[in-house]
């Protein structure tokens, strides 16, 4: 590591907000060196407990999460806050956001709240955001909450990078309901009806009791690959044995907020006395090595046929029937399965 | 290529239905060899049209390929289908679906039909679709079908090995058209509201017309990776300026069928004219080299970590902070960076 990232490291050690800021912006930004401050992080990080919160847009994600960060404030706790925004560079949404979202905590550095966008990358964005969220462990926040704008597979992905993950439901929303069932439904641990003061609430409770207690049967239907290193999603809340909770809150008025933030203390009892915790944990770094991989390995090969006239070329050679992808494969890959095992005797 | 391989070659390629069944199955199963096969089937391919037909479960996709696939025989073409079930390992439809569909075109061999599943692995359904279509390409089909069970994300990928797509839409299905819009609306090239006699179909027509006139609404929210190896999802349609088509059929009596070979006999045509039929092919050579490369590394670096221990072994050492993902990937990655450095030399 060289003496400008050193020294931004140990200012974030320190407990520096400014350090903390740049070191999010280089995770973000994959700046020269990032990869070197992020390692020597990881050995400091542990400590925060880790909630997700995803969920439909105009559920009332924000709300409830600057409700919720002023909660933990007044029990003492140190907060950060990421909220993500995989569409982001096409509305500006999370510009927006971190103006509006300032307001209601400015003067209290304490609760450190800042937005991340896609940048162009969805798939470097989970990355950064478990970088980030080690970051914010690091410098010794007690609680990191990782806020989702949307509720599709990019944030689902994004949300894997907590211990627990709560999922808002906006009542009278039959439709998102359903949609739940493609994937949230499974990564919930805790279910929010926030708006519970709006009609529709209690239906919208009843159908979710409903789904939870026969989530089993969606929980069988996705696809596993074959091979090592694709990623295998475990059905984290299932295998735990953790019946997910449903709270209800009215985040504009802080109604529910002391009842959520108990079932979320509950759910982090429940990982550490049942072990789940580091299980969790250890099938998030193994799937951050297998990203690591995969992105590494795609950026080394594009290299290679950057190198060797460009991805046209062997199209080209493709289109004239003189090669064929399969015989361009061998030929990329070949040179590197020798080297590994001639690496290895 | 061994003997039996090359035996097998030359009997597909001199019309013995048996040796394509068995090439085939050689693709799926990913049998010993079957890379040599299809590098060999590659130079006899590029001759038949490829129709991709997708659309939501219940839309009659199967009594319409039949229909479809009875016309070109008519007409005194060869016809091959092949339905793609990614969910098969699990409900065994595609071998119920197999023995309900024969009944059609029993006795008639120049309508080679034949139902391949994900087993176990998705990722390798578009790739041994691709595959499976070069064969039948090569066999010398003029026409090949190819036909998905559902219509989501899996079911696009693998519509993409054909030049032509046409997506299925039942009447009076607000919700399945909303559907259409996460994805498939793009890579439309024909629609076809079947059972038009049902009630409903009107209405559908008009939303699908609609949605064809402002998809250029749709088609700009995609995110693309800013990794030259990552699948870059070229938006088909709307760049190559062919006004999507709507037909409307009742394949179970044959209604439309005529109408709708009219119209995709028009798309080839513009195909070719425009010079956008090997402008596709191009993109689905990048895409079959970019997905061979990205599968290849992925196995080699599954074998590489194996004989170092383990994945588990480097999550242990994460977990217990000796190390870190990061660390961990350069690990691994840096000696292949270092291989191809050396071979460049």
């Amino acid at each position: 590591m060289n003496d400008a990232n050193r020294d931004l490291l140990d200012d974030l050690l320190a407990g520096e907000h400014r350090a903390l800021a740049r070191v999010i912006s280089k995770i973000e930004d994959r700046s020269p060196g990032y990869r070197d401050l992020v390692s020597a992080l990881h050995e400091h990080t542990g400590d925060a407990d880790v909630v997700g919160i995803t969920g439909s847009p105009g559920a009332g994600k924000s709300t409830l999460v600057d409700k919720l960060a002023k909660h933990y404030r007044d029990e003492g706790l140190t907060v950060g806050v990421i909220a993500i925004d995989p569409s982001s560079p096409f509305t500006g949404g999370s510009v927006l956001g971190d103006r509006i979202r300032m307001a209601s905590n400015v003067g209290d550095m304490d609760v450190f709240f800042r937005s991340m966008s896609a940048r162009g990358s969805l798939g470097g964005l989970s990355t950064a955001t478990a970088d980030a969220v080690k970051a914010l462990d690091a410098f010794g926040k007690d609680v990191v909450l990782v806020e989702t704008v949307g509720a599709g597979q990019n944030e689902i992905d994004i949300v894997k990078a907590a211990d627990t993950v709560a999922v808002l439901v906006p009542p009278g929303s039959g439709d998102d309901i359903q949609m739940l069932k493609a994937g949230i439904l499974e990564i919930g641990d805790v279910f929010v009806v926030n708006k519970a003061d709006m009609p529709g609430a209690d239906r919208t409770v009843q159908e979710l009791r409903e789904m939870i207690h026969t989530r089993g049967d969606y929980t069988e239907t996705g696809h596993h690959g074959d091979d090592a290193l694709q990623v295998v999603e475990p059905d984290l809340a299932e295998e735990d044995g953790w019946e997910p909770q449903l709270v209800e809150t009215v985040a504009k008025s802080g109604e529910g907020v002391p009842e959520l933030v108990e079932v979320l203390a509950d759910h982090v009892e429940y990982l550490e006395a049942s072990g789940t915790r580091e299980e969790r944990a250890r099938q998030r770094y193994a799937e951050e090595i297998r990203t690591l991989l995969r992105e590494d390995t795609n950026r080394l090969l594009a290299r290679e046929i950057d190198r060797r006239g460009g991805l046209e070329a062997f199209v080209d050679a493709v289109v004239a029937r003189e090669s064929d992808p399969y015989t361009v494969a061998d030929d990329l890959v070949d040179p590197l399965a020798e080297c590994l095992a001639e690496g290895s005797n």
